[in-house]
């Protein structure tokens, strides 16, 4: 159903449109429309349609979309409808919080391995689950458990060598905490949290 | 210089281009291209040209940017050279992770308030400065310290209420690690930050 053709933009508005809809749901309503999607998330109601209109006719006139049956739709097509295995590389003050965010697991990322450079660290137990491993064994873990989603939470001078040692490994999506932009192949995905690049777009709005 | 018809999508880059620079200048490099601006941040160098052509004539014939001279006046056109004051709400592991995060304060952006309704948190010290308040003093702190940007780390259900007591004390822009979209009036800025639909927009792309 999904085509590699339809552009990276579109999809990534999808997890904000499954944001939205998880919340409805949750929250009980049945029906929404593309204009209340639209208003409640800042896009207009036809580009939420083109959006959706690439994957398939989920709307009824009349009555709007299913969000339950939408919800459904959406997690199938980002393939969030199971549930992945996720190394995270760094436990400092971040991997510390990264590994306790319920967010992940709630949504289905379960961070299976962790791994650090720092001795005092290397033996504890996370969440009663995951022990936090040495980074020698990296690649040798993340190759037998074949995880191919991986958290970057280490300090940006040795961001670029971890990267490096996950996509060895075959890791295929690195979601990167390290302010700095990494270099990957292209059969590997990834994409930045900065939060100071956020701050920075906000200011130039600020007097 | 700056003008509001810039479209926001080129204002969401310069900060990346700035990262870039910045990482360049503490090499000790002077000089660079779009092209390898382009080549390190996977944008086309004439997409370069074209964000920085709304500010201004930055490169030369031959010798490309000076990086000096186009990091200082990426900071200006963002606001982003001088200092700004920051509230935090919410003390919680990823508002202790933020507290602690040196990438803010290196970049200008201080936690000068952390506001908390834990009373077990409140009255606590944060790198030997700022102590942690309780969130009923929230709206009176923010109109004093006359502070424009908030960092919201509270839990989803109780972001919307904060974001509006932020609003209503005067702040500017907020940066939300909640994950729910926020209801905010067009005069503030909002970034959100969710680790999980970064991760669900990689997943589309993997088996």
């Amino acid at each position: 159903m999904a085509t590699t053709e339809v552009p990276d933009i579109v999809i990534g508005r999808l997890p904000i449109y499954l944001r939205a809809l998880t919340l409805m749901d949750e929250a009980g309503q049945e029906f929404t429309s593309s204009q209340e999607l639209g208003q409640k998330l800042g896009i207009g109601s036809a580009q939420i349609r083109k959006d959706l209109s690439h994957f398939g006719e989920f709307g009824k006139q009349g009555t709007g979309y299913e969000i339950k049956y939408l919800r459904e739709q959406i997690s199938k097509i980002l393939h969030v409808d199971r549930d992945w295995s996720v190394a995270l590389v760094g436990f400092g003050d971040l991997g510390q919080a990264i590994a306790n965010y319920a967010g992940f697991a709630n949504e289905g990322f379960h961070i299976q391995a962790i791994f650090e450079n720092d001795s005092t660290k290397i033996g504890q137990k996370v969440n009663d689950q995951v022990v936090v491993e040495d980074i020698t064994g990296l690649s040798e873990r993340i190759t037998q458990q074949k995880i191919k989603i991986a958290i970057v939470a280490v300090p940006a001078p040795v961001a670029q060598e971890v990267a490096d040692k996950l996509v060895d490994a075959g890791v295929k999506a690195i979601l990167s905490y390290a302010p700095i932009t990494l270099s990957i192949p292209d059969t590997v995905r990834v994409q930045y949290i900065d939060p100071v690049t956020h701050m920075q777009r906000m200011t130039y709005y600020l007097d």
